[in-house]
C-alpha cells in the first residue's frame, strides 16, 4: 500500500501551510494580521443572507448537474453589464472557481499534455495540474516589470506539440497585474496561430483600479477557443458558498464538462440560490467595493515603497501584490515573522511566493500580500511586516548558517 | 483543439442520462413519477433547516480544508453509536460522497493504476476512475444470487501487479445488497494477503433491513488498509448539501488528502453548520427513516415478485434494487416508457442497468428502481411501471428492427 506519485507531488498550499505556525503564535496570546490569505473581510451583502434564511422546501434535494438554470441566467444579466453576450446553455455552475479549473485541465488534457501559465500564478492551479497529470510550463515574469509580459516570443518557444491551452489570470492573484487589451490580443493571437484553448481566470474582473476598462477574452471574436472561470467568492465577499462557473460558448467543451459535472452530482443548493440574489445586485454594489480596494491598495504602496530595497510596481488590481525582499528565503522569513518576532504580542502573517512559481529556485526573495483588512489594521499590520522585516535581514545570514 | 480522451470516456449519469426524454414527457402534460434517482422524498430534519436560518456571521468566510473541526468531533459522536472510535484526525469533510471518492482515488492511484470493484456498482465511480485515468476492474455479480459474491477466487484472479485497491459498496447502491460481516472479512483477507486498500462505500449504513447490525470496515483491526466513504445525503435528505466525510486512520493517506483538500480550499460553509446538527440528532431519528423504506421495500418486492419472468431477490438495504427483466435493452425500455407510454397521462421513469456495469453488454436486461416515493405514490409507479413492461414486450422486436 502506497501513496500515489500525484498524491506525493501535490504541493500543499503556500497559503495555508504555514497556518500551524500562526496557531502557534495565537496559543502564546500573540494577535496575527492575515495578510496571507485572500480572505476579504468586507461583509456579505445582506441580499445573500435574508435569501438563505427564507429559503423553504421540505427536502434538500440535488439540483441540475450544471446549476439552476435560474441562476445561470442571473449569471447572463450579469454579464450585461459588461457587453458581454452569454446564454446560460454557455455556462455551468461549478463548487468554486477551483472546480471550474479542474473541469477546464480534464476537459481538454489528456496525462503528460501541457499548458502555458505565467509564474508567479494561482498555487492551486498546479495542484489541479498534478492531481490531473498535467503539466503547466511557466513564463517568468519579473517584479521589475510590474509582473507585466515582456517578452511575447517567449510564449510561443514554449509552446510544444504536448500544449494544449494557454491560462491566463487577469486581474491577477498573486500580483495584482492587470492586462490590457492589447496584451490579451497577443495572446489569443499566439493562441489561435497555434490551435491552443485560451482559459482566462477572471474572477476579479471588478477589482480594476486602472482607468481603463477589464477586457474580457469573452470579447475577442473567437467564441470556440475561449474558456472563462469565474467566482462568487471575492465578487460577493462569499468564499464559503463554493459557487463558481464555467463559461464557453464551445458546445463539445460544454458537453464535456456537463458529463463531469453529472458525476459530481451537483453543486451546493443553498448557495446557488443566495449567488443568484447577489448576481441581480445594482452594479453600484461592486464601485462601493472597488472603492474600499483601491484605497487599501493605495496605502499598502505608499507604504512599501518608501522601504529602501524593495521591488513593487503599483499593483493594478485584485487584491494582491507580490514584493520583491531584501531576504534570501521568504519562506523562513515567513515562519520567522510568526515564530520569532512580534511587538506589543502582535505580528504578520504573509505568503512566501515560492509557492507561486513553477520553476525551481524562484520568489524566494518575494512575497504576496493580500490587503484583506481594513484601513488602521493594514497600517498596523504592514509596519509590524516593515519592523520585522528589518530585523530579519540583520539575522537572516546567521539563521540560514544555524539551519544549516 | 480538441476534447481530451479521458472527457471523450467520460460517460453519461445512467440516473441522469434519460432526463430529456422525462422533460418531453412532462412538457406533453405527461406527470412522470420518479423511481430513477436516489433523491429521497423524506424531509430534511428541522433541526437543520432551523440552524440554517438561524447561522449568522459577517462574512461567509473560507471554513478549514477538512471542515470544520466541531463538524468532524459530531461526526465521530455519531460513530459512537457503531462503537467505532473515531478521532477528528481521521475525518475529512468532502464536498460530498462524491469528492471523497475522487480524493480515494487520487491519492492511491496513478494513471494506469486498477481498482477492483463489484459490478452492478454505483455508476459514477467510473466517472470519478476515467477522469484520473484509473482502470475499474469488475467482478460481475448475479441477479440470481441477490448481487451476493458467489466466487471469491474470482477476486484474486482479477489482481495484477497494477491493482491498488479493493472498492465495495454495502448496503449497496445500485443492488440494494447488504454484505454480511464474513463476506466483508473473506475480502479483507484477499486485500491483506495482497496489500490493497480496502475502500468502503457506507453512506446506506442506517438502512439496513436485515436482522444483523451494519459491519463496517472501520470494525476490521487493521486501521492503516481501511478507507471509508461516508455523506450526508441519504442519511439526512440533504443532497443539495453537497457534504460528505473521507475517514481513514492512515496517516499518511490522510496527510495526502488533506493537500487536495487544500487545492479546492473548502466545503461549503452554511450546509456543514447544517449538517453538524443534524449528526447530533438521537438515534432514534434513523429508526423511524429505516422503518418508512424497509415498508417500502417490502411493497416493491410485492408487487414486482408477482410478475413473471422477473428475477429479483429481496433486497437487504439502502433503498434501491436491480431487478432482471424479460427485455432484450432495457434502455430503450426505460426510454419507452417516457416517450410512448402513458396510462391516465402518468408514467413511471426508471435508470437502466448497463450504466452500472463495467463490463461491456451486461445490464441489457435490468433495471435500477429507487424506493423513494411514499406508498400510495410508489404502488402507482410500480403498477404503471408492470404495464408498461407489459406492453413493452410485446412489441420490442418490432420496435428494434424498426430502430436497426
Amino acid at each position: 500500500m502506497k501513496i500515489s506519485k500525484r498524491g506525493q507531488l501535490m504541493p500543499s498550499s503556500p497559503i495555508r501551510k504555514l497556518t500551524p505556525y500562526a496557531d502557534a503564535a495565537k496559543a502564546k496570546g500573540i494577535q496575527v494580521f492575515h495578510l496571507n490569505i485572500g480572505q476579504p473581510d468586507i461583509e456579505t451583502p445582506k441580499i445573500m443572507w435574508d435569501t438563505i434564511k427564507n429559503f423553504s422546501t421540505p427536502v434538500l434535494e440535488y439540483g441540475p448537474s450544471n446549476g439552476f438554470l435560474s441562476l445561470r441566467e442571473a449569471v447572463c444579466q450579469y454579464f450585461q453589464n459588461y457587453k458581454i453576450n452569454l446564454n446560460p446553455s454557455d455556462i455551468c455552475i461549478t463548487i468554486g472557481g477551483s472546480e471550474a479549473i479542474m473541469f477546464a485541465i480534464d476537459s481538454i488534457c489528456d496525462p503528460d499534455d501541457e499548458i502555458i501559465v505565467f509564474e508567479p500564478f494561482y498555487a492551486n492551479y498546479d495542484g489541479y495540474a498534478l492531481s490531473a497529470n498535467v503539466k503547466l510550463v511557466p513564463i517568468t515574469l519579473k517584479a521589475e516589470n510590474g509582473f507585466h509580459i515582456s517578452d511575447f516570443d517567449a510564449i510561443e518557444e514554449k509552446i510544444s506539440p504536448k500544449t494544449k491551452a494557454i491560462l491566463i489570470g487577469s486581474p491577477n492573484n498573486p500580483t495584482g497585474t492587470i492586462l490590457k487589451e492589447e496584451e490579451v490580443r497577443k495572446i489569443h493571437a499566439i493562441a489561435k496561430k497555434h490551435d491552443l484553448y485560451l482559459i482566462a481566470d477572471e474572477v476579479y474582473k471588478e477589482f480594476n483600479f486602472t482607468p481603463y476598462p477589464h477586457f474580457s477574452v469573452l470579447q475577442l471574436d473567437d467564441p470556440e477557443r475561449v474558456i472563462v472561470i469565474d467566482s462568487v467568492s471575492k465578487r460577493f465577499s462569499a468564499c464559503g458558498a463554493r459557487i463558481g462557473t464555467f463559461i464557453t460558448k464551445n458546445e463539445e467543451v460544454m458537453k464535456t464538462i456537463n458529463k463531469f459535472a453529472m458525476a459530481r452530482l451537483c453543486p451546493p443548493t443553498i448557495e446557488q440560490v443566495a449567488a443568484e440574489a447577489a448576481y441581480k445586485l445594482p452594479f453600484s454594489y461592486y464601485q462601493t467595493i472597488v472603492d474600499e480596494y483601491q484605497k487599501r491598495r493605495d496605502i499598502c504602496y505608499d507604504i512599501l515603497a518608501s522601504v529602501d530595497d524593495i521591488v513593487l510596481k503599483k499593483p493594478e488590481g485584485a487584491f494582491y501584490l507580490v514584493v520583491k525582499l531584501p531576504v534570501q528565503n521568504s519562506d523562513l522569513f515567513a515562519q520567522w515573522m510568526l515564530s520569532d518576532f512580534n511587538k506589543n504580542n502582535k505580528t504578520t502573517m504573509v505568503a512566501p511566493a515560492s509557492g507561486f512559481y513553477k520553476s525551481p529556485n524562484l520568489g524566494f526573495d518575494e512575497v504576496r500580500i493580500a490587503y484583506v483588512l481594513k484601513e488602521e489594521k493594514l497600517r498596523e499590520a504592514l509596519d509590524l511586516f516593515i519592523e520585522g522585516l528589518n530585523k530579519y535581514r540583520k539575522i537572516e545570514d546567521k539563521l540560514i548558517k544555524s539551519l544549516v
